[in-house]
C-alpha cells in the first residue's frame, strides 16, 4: 500500500490546461490521470492511500531554480542547510531545487561539484540539481566546464557574476569568453547582473563619510546599476550567440532590458524571486538594525514601491519567465557581523517555503496570473529550461510523482515562528496569503499533509540536468548560420 | 485496416517538447504515442497503414483561425469556397479552419450562422469552426449573441470592425457595449483595427485628385491608422475588462500597441497573417494593375520592408501569439472591378495553403522560432485560445488525429500554377520555401501524401467552440474584483 | 518720471542665457539691458523709479496660455472673471494670459469672439490673447475660422474637444476636417484629449449603481482614456499634416504619446498645468465632499502619485514644452451643484496665481529645471508658439516691459485666505513654495510689489496673435511636399 | 573701410526667431541688427563693404565641436591640418571648430595642451577651442585637469574613451572617478561609447579566420556595442552626477539610450556627425578596398540604411542636440596601411566642409528641421554647451561677426575634386545638396565669397572655454542636494 496513492476529485492544472481527473501514483511515478478513475478502481482502494482533492487544484510540485543552501559566504555559512532548506521548500509545495556550487578562489569547478554533492546528497528531503558558478577564468576552468557537462555530472548551466568585485566578478572580456564556451557546450549561461566596479566605488564613498548602516547597502547599489549590467549582459550574450538566464531580476529597469533583448531575438530568461515580488526596499531605512539587515541581499530590493507589482506584470505577459527564491539565509546573529560596516552584512534572505503562496497571493488573486500561468512560473518553465520536462513540471502519466495539492481558498499568515526554515527571521513576517499547499508529494511519498512534515534526510535524489535543451538551444544553430562572418572577395 | 495508421520513426513535436516516438491512429483519434511502438506491434502491421516518418517531424495539423471562404463581399464572392479553401489548407498541412459568419445589414447573427453552416457543412474537407461578426448593434443582436454562445451553436468569439465606415464599422460607444456583452458571455472579442473615419476621408481626397489606381489603397490606409485603432481597441477592451484578439496585425505599430497592453495586464492576442509575414507593400506601386490589385487587402501590407521580419520577431518572443491567413481570394477578373477606383477592388489575398511553409521559412530557418514555437504559432495556441485544446493542437493520446508530417529539409517553390486554391494568382508567386508537409492526416484519414490530395467534400465536421476558455477568461473574475467601483461613504 | 523704471543689480534670465545687467524701462518697453547702466545714468536717477534686484532674477513675466475666466459652463459661470483672474495672475508673476472663446451651440465663432472681447477688454489688468474653440462643425464655421485668422481678429489657434459628448465633442471625421482647415489657415490646432464616448458610458454605469460622489469623477475618466485620445489626436494630426497643441496633459500615458509622435516628426506641443504638476487624484476619495469636489477638473488629476514628478521630467527634457493652468474656478457653493451626481460638478480649478511658484518649487528646487528652462516653460515658449516672441517672453531691448523680479530664496505658503483669486478655495492650500515674485511689471508699470497689487481694470490690452508662426509651421510646406500623393502611371 | 561690412536685405535666422534686418559689422563684431539700417546709413555706404543678402538667410557661422586636425593616430597623421581643415570648414559656412588634444601614453594633459596650441595657433583660419582627452588615469592627471580648467587655459570639457582597448580606453572604475573629477571642476565630460573589450575579442576572432578586409571593421564593431556603452556611460554619469556629452552618436540604439536618460533627468547631450547623418555602412562591403576603407571610422557607420534618417528625427525633436563631424582625414595611401588587417586602417572621415549643407539637405529639405532648428544644431547649441554664447552662435549686437549667408535655393554636388580639404577622397562624393553658403564671415572678415576663399593661416584665435556653464551645470547643485546620502539614526 505504501507506494500507491490515489488523488481523487481534484482539478488538475498543468501549464497548458485544467481539467477534472483522478490521479494514480505508483512507485514514485504518475501511473494514471483519468476522469472517473477513483470509481473504476473502487475495489482496490484498500491497497492505496486515498487523498481527497475535491475543491483543490492538483499541480506539479514547485521547482525553485535558484537556492544557496549552507553556502559558505562572507565569512560565515548560510543557516538553511540542504536538510532544513528542502524541508521548508516541501512545506511550501516545492519538490525540487536547483542549487549553486560556487568554487572559492582556491577551488576548481570540479572540486566544488564534489563538495556540494557531498553536502547535499545525505541531507536533501526532495530532489535537487546543481548549477555551477564560474568565479575564475582560465584554460583549466574552461576544460572542467566541458567535463561537467556530461551525463555523469549533469551540469547544464554556468553562472557568472558581474558584481562582487575582487571576489566572484568577471570582466566583460572574461564574460564574453565564458559565454562562447557555454554556447559551445550547449549549456545555459546564468548571470548576476550589477555593475560591481561602480558599486565598489559607492561603497567606499559612503563608508568614507561614515555612513555604515544597512541603508548604505541600498545606497551603494542603485537600481540603475542592475539595469545597466543586465542590458550589458544581454548585449554581450547576443554577441556570443549564447542563451542567457538572468537570476534575481529585482527592478523594472532590468526587466525592461530583458524584454528589449527578447524582442531582438536573444534567447534570454528572467527570474524574479519571492523577495522581489513581495517586498520592497523601504526596510533598509528601518531604525531597527536587525530588521534592516534581514532584508540585505544583492541586488537589493527596489526602492520603488511599485516594483513588486510591475515584476508580476512582466511575469504575467511572459517577459519574465519563472520564479525562484535565491534562498540564502543568515540568522540575526550572523547579520550583526555587519554592524559598523554594511558591506560585511551577509547577503541573503529566505523564500523557499513562501514562494508559491506569495506568487498565488500577489499574482493569481490580483488577476494577473491564471492558474495555468501560475504552474508555468512556479514549476513547468523551470523544468523546461533545465531540460527535465515533462519528467518534472507536469502532472502526466510517466512523470515523477512530485505533486502539490493546492487549496486556493486557504489562508495563512507567514511568520518565523511557524516556518520550517532554520533561520530565526522571515522577511515576509506577518503577511497574509491566500493559496496554501494542503499536501505535498515528493517522489511518490506524502511529505507534507495537514500542516505536518514527514520528511527524511537523503530521501531526495540528485537529478542530472542534460545539456542542449530544445527550448534553450532550439534556434542556436540557425542563428549561428545567419550571423556567420561575411567575406568580401576583392581582387 | 482503413482506420488504423502507424506513424513510425519520427520526432514528435508539440509546443512544449520534442521526442522520438511512434504514433498509432485509430478511429480518427490518436491511440498511442510511444517509443518503440512500431516494433512491439510488429505482427499487427498488416492491418494498418504504415507511414515512415524517419527524419521527419510529426506535428499537430495546422489551425488557421481566420479565413473567409466564399465570402460575399464588395459585390462579388470569394472564389475559394469551403471545398477549395479547405483542400488548399490540407495541401499545406492545415487541418482546421475557423471562418467568419458575417451578417449583412439585412441579416441577424443567427441567420448568418445558419447560412454559413449550410454553405460549409457539405463542402469542408477538414474540420472547421465559426466566429461571428457583429456588424450592427441593437438589443436583438445582443440577445442573439447569447443564443449563439451555447453548446448547440458553438460560437465563442465575436468580431468587431473599426473600419469599413458605413458597412461594418461600429463606433467607440457600440464597441464598448459589444465588449461588455462579450465579457458577460465569456466570449472572446476579436477586432479589425483601423481608423475607418479617417480612411474614408483619405479615400475621398485621393479619388478627388484623380488618384484612382491600387497605389491609392495603401495611401488611403497609412499604417499609423492601424496602430492608432489597435491602441484604441486595446484601451477600450481594458475598460470593458474583456479579452481581445486583434486579427491581421500588419504593422510594427499595431504589434507594439498589443505588447504595451499585454504588459499592462490586458488579455490580448495578436494574429499576424501569412501575407504580412512574407510580403510587403511595395507591390501596390507596380505598374501592372493586376499585380498591384492582387495584393489589396485591409489593412494593407506595410510599406516598411522591415515589417515582415519584425512581425516574426514579435511572434518569436510571444508578443504576438499565433498565425492565420485571412484567406479571402478574388480572381484577377474580380480584382479588375476596381479599375478606375481603388476603393472597389475586392479586398483579400490567399494564404491557407502556404502559411505553414512560409512560417517555417521565415521563422525557423532564420533562427527566430524553434520547432516548438512553430507548433505553437501554427496550431496549439489557436486550439488553446478557441478552447478545443488538447483535442486539437496536440499530438497526444486521445487527441483528434489531425496530424502533419513535416519535412524540414524539403523545398518547394510557391506558384499559382501548382497551388490548390481556386484562385488564379498567388501573392507569394515564385518564393522558395524550405519546410514542406509530406503527409496530412485529418480525422484519422490520410488526405495529402506524396503531393496528392485525397479529400472529400463534407468529410470535415463543424467543431463547436465552448465559451469561458481558461486561457482567455482565467483571470477575468479576479480582474473584475480588483476593478470594482469604489464607494466613499460621506456623512 | 512715471514711465521710467531702472532695475539694477539683478541677474537677467532669458531662456537661452543668464547674465548680470541693469534694465531701463521706458514707455512700456524695455529700452536698455546693460551692465553698469545704473552707474552710468546716475544723474538721471531722480527721474525714474529705481528697483533693487540684487540677489534676484529678472525674468520675462509669465504667460499662461490656457485660462477660462468667467466661463459660462455647466449651468454656472466661473467666479474668476477677467479682472480677478488677471489680478491673481499678476500677483503670481504672470503678465499675459491666453483665454478661450467657446461658442455654445447657438453661437458662431465670430459671435463668441465679440462676446469674449466685450467681457475681457474692460476688465483685464494685464495683456491677453484669445484662442477659439470649435464646438460645432459646418461650412459656416469653416468660413469664420478664415475670418478670425486675420490681423483684425488676431486668432491663430483653434481648440477641439474629443470629450464632453453631446456638448463640445467632435468625432474623428470632424476633427480631421478641422485639422485640415487649420493647416490651410496656418493656425495651430489645440485639443482636449479624452475619449468622450467611453467616458459617457462609464458615467452612466456608475450613476446606475448609485455611485454619485466626486470619486465617480475619477472612476468615470480612467487615465488610459486620456492617453488613448492623445495618441489618436496626434495620429490624426499627422495624417492632416497639422501642428497640434495638447492642452492639459495630465498623465504619463498622454505625455508618452506626445513624445512618441514628436520623434516621428509631428509638430506637437504638450502643456501640463499647475494642478497636474503639483497635485494628484487622491483627493477625489476624500470623505469631505467640498474637498473632493474642489479638485474636479477634466481630465482629472492622475491617480498615480508619481505623475506630477514624471510630468516635470517630461518638461525638463523638452518632451513637454510649456506650462499653463486651465484656470477655471468655481466656489464651494457652485461645486455643490454636483451633490448627488458627480457629472454635475462644475469642472475647474485655480492655478493662475500659483503656477510660477509651483514650477519653481517642483522643478527648479528639485534639480529638474535650470533657471533658463524655467523661463522657457513659464513664458518664452508660449510667446514663441503663439508667435509674439520676442515682444513677449524675453527681457531684451524693444520687448514689452512685462517683467517679473524673482526671489529664488523667498518662501510662501499658499492659501485661499491670502490668494488674490475670487474663488473661496485653493487646491494647493497649505503647500509651501520656494521662489516668489517680488515685483511684477506689466506694460512698464509696477503692478505688484511688496505683496501689494496696484492694478487697474482694463489696463491690459488685447494682443492679436498672428498666424503662420515659424516655430509652428516652419517645416509644414516641406512636409506637405514630402507626403504628397504618389501617382503610378499605368498603361 | 576694411573693417566695416553692411549685410542688407536678408532674413536673419537665430535659433529662436527669424526676421528681416540689415546687419552692420564693425571691428570683428556685430554692431547693429536693424530693419532699414541700409537705407538709413546711405551716405556712409562708400566706407563699407556691402553684401546683398536678399533672398538669403543670414545665420551665425557654423560651429563644429568635434574635429581632429593633424591628429597623430595609428602610426600616421591626419592630412587635414589646422590650416586645411579650417579652410574647408570656412568654405562650408563653419567659423569655429573645437578640436581635441589627445595625450599619448608618454604625455601629460598639459603637455598635450601646449603641443596642440603650438600646432593650431599659427595655422587656424578661423577661431577654435580645445577639448582635452583623458587617456591615462592617475593623481597627476587629476591635478592637471584642475589646472586646465582655468581662464588661462580655457578647457571646459574632457573626453573619455570606452573603446580602443590598450590605447585610450578607461575601465568603468576609472571612468566613474573621471566623471566625479569633472563634476567637481564643473567641466563637461565627453565620451566615445563603444564596448572596447568585446570589440577586441571580435577583431581577433575575425582575423583568426582570415577575415582581414574592411568589412571586418563593421563586423567587429556591431552597433549593439555602441548602444550598450552609451547606456552604460549615461548610467555611470548619472551615478557621478556629472553632465555628459556623447560624441559621434552613430546608431538608433545609442540615441535611444540618450533619450531614455534625458527623461530620467540626466544632463546629457548627443552629437550625431555629418557622416552618420548622410551615409550608411553598406560601403564596407564594397569590392573596392579604397572605397571601403575610406568609410572606416569608429564607431562605424550603421549597417541599417534607415539610421541616417532616424538620427535626423532624434535631432529634430531635441533628443539629439547638435551636429559635428569628427573630421579626421586620411589619404587613400594612408588608408592602405590596413590592407591585410582591417584593424590597421587609420580611422577617420571628412565632414567639416560639407556638414552644414548635408544637414540642410537631409534635415530642412525633408521637413524635419525648420531653419531655427538648423541654426540650433549647427551653431547655437554648441556655443551654449561650450559656454561662449551669445558671443558665438547668435546674430546679435555685440556678438562676434562669425556669420554665414546661406542660399537655401543653391545646389551643389559634393566631390573630392572640388572640396577644400587636404584629403584626396570624400565620403559624400557625388551627393547633390540643396543649401549652400554664399558668403562666410569670420571675425568680421569675408573669408569665403563667390566660391572663393580668402583666408590666412593664423587669422583665427584660440577661444578659451569657461567652465561652469549655466546650461550644463544649471541643475547640478540641486541634484547634488537631492541625492545626498541619507543617514538613519539608530540607537
Amino acid at each position: 500500500m505504501a507506494n500507491k496513492i490515489l488523488i481523487f476529485g481534484g482539478t488538475v492544472v498543468n501549464d497548458d490546461q485544467m481539467f477534472q481527473a483522478d490521479i494514480l501514483v505508483e512507485d514514485g511515478k504518475i501511473a494514471a490521470v483519468e476522469v472517473g478513475l477513483a470509481s473504476r478502481i473502487n475495489g482496490a482502494k484498500g491497497q492505496m492511500q486515498m487523498i481527497d482533492a475535491r475543491d483543490k487544484l492538483v499541480m506539479p510540485g514547485g521547482i525553485d531554480p535558484h537556492t544557496h543552501m549552507q553556502l559558505p559566504f562572507m565569512g560565515t555559512v548560510a543557516v538553511d542547510d540542504f536538510y532544513h532548506g528542502t524541508k521548508a521548500a516541501i512545506a511550501g509545495g516545492t519538490t525540487m531545487i536547483i542549487d549553486f556550487a560556487i568554487p572559492n578562489k582556491q577551488q576548481t569547478p570540479l572540486e566544488a561539484y564534489h563538495l556540494w554533492r557531498n553536502w547535499a546528497d545525505p541531507k536533501v528531503c526532495c530532489d535537487y540539481g546543481l548549477s555551477m558558478a564560474i568565479t575564475s577564468w582560465n584554460e583549466h576552468v574552461k576544460e572542467e566546464m566541458g567535463t561537467l557537462v556530461g551525463p555523469e555530472y549533469g551540469i547544464n548551466s554556468f553562472k557568472f557574476f558581474l558584481a562582487y568585485e575582487g571576489v566572484f566578478m568577471v570582466n566583460d572580456k572574461e564574460f564574453y569568453q565564458g559565454l562562447k564556451r557555454c554556447a559551445q557546450l550547449k549549456a545555459l549561461a546564468r548571470v548576476h547582473a550589477e555593475n560591481g566596479s561602480v558599486i565598489a566605488e559607492k561603497q567606499q564613498e559612503l563608508l568614507g563619510i561614515g555612513l555604515t548602516g544597512p541603508e548604505g547597502h541600498t545606497q551603494s547599489r542603485p537600481e540603475e546599476l542592475e539595469a545597466e549590467a543586465t542590458n550589458r549582459a544581454c548585449t554581450i550574450a547576443q554577441q556570443a550567440n549564447c542563451p542567457l538566464y538572468v537570476v534575481h531580476v529585482m527592478t523594472k529597469g532590468a526587466a525592461k532590458a530583458i524584454e528589449k533583448h527578447r524582442r531582438r531575438g536573444l534567447t534570454v530568461f528572467g527570474e524574479p524571486i519571492a523577495a522581489g515580488l513581495a517586498a520592497d526596499g523601504s526596510h533598509y531605512y528601518s531604525k531597527n538594525y536587525d530588521e534592516a539587515a534581514s532584508f540585505v541581499l544583492s541586488p537589493p530590493l527596489s526602492r520603488d514601491p511599485t516594483t513588486p507589482e510591475a515584476l508580476m506584470d512582466f511575469l504575467a505577459c511572459d517577459q519574465l519567465q519563472l520564479t525562484a527564491t535565491d534562498n540564502c539565509t543568515f540568522s540575526c546573529a550572523q547579520k550583526r557581523m555587519g554592524i559598523g560596516n554594511f558591506t560585511k552584512i551577509p547577503n541573503g534572505v529566505n523564500g523557499a517555503e513562501d514562494r508559491m503562496s506569495l506568487v498565488w497571493e500577489r499574482g493569481v488573486c490580483t488577476g494577473k496570473l491564471d492558474p495555468l500561468r501560475f504552474v508555468a512560473v512556479t514549476s513547468s518553465t523551470a523544468a523546461k529550461i533545465f531540460n527535465i520536462y515533462p519528467r518534472k513540471g507536469r502532472v502526466a502519466v510517466g512523470s515523477d510523482a512530485d505533486i502539490v495539492i493546492w487549496n486556493p481558498k486557504g489562508r495563512r499568515t507567514i511568520s518565523a515562528k511557524t516556518h520550517h526554515h532554520a533561520v530565526d527571521q522571515n522577511i515576509f513576517e506577518g503577511m497574509e496569503v491566500r493559496g496554501v499547499p494542503e499536501v505535498t508529494i515528493s517522489r511518490g511519498r506524502v511529505v507534507w499533509e495537514g500542516g505536518k512534515l514527514n520528511v527524511q534526510a537523503g530521501a531526495g535524489k540528485f537529478v542530472p540536468l542534460p545539456a542542449n535543451c530544445p527550448l534553450v538551444f532550439g534556434t542556436h544553430a540557425q542563428k549561428e548560420e545567419m550571423n556567420k562572418p561575411k567575406f568580401v572577395q576583392r581582387i
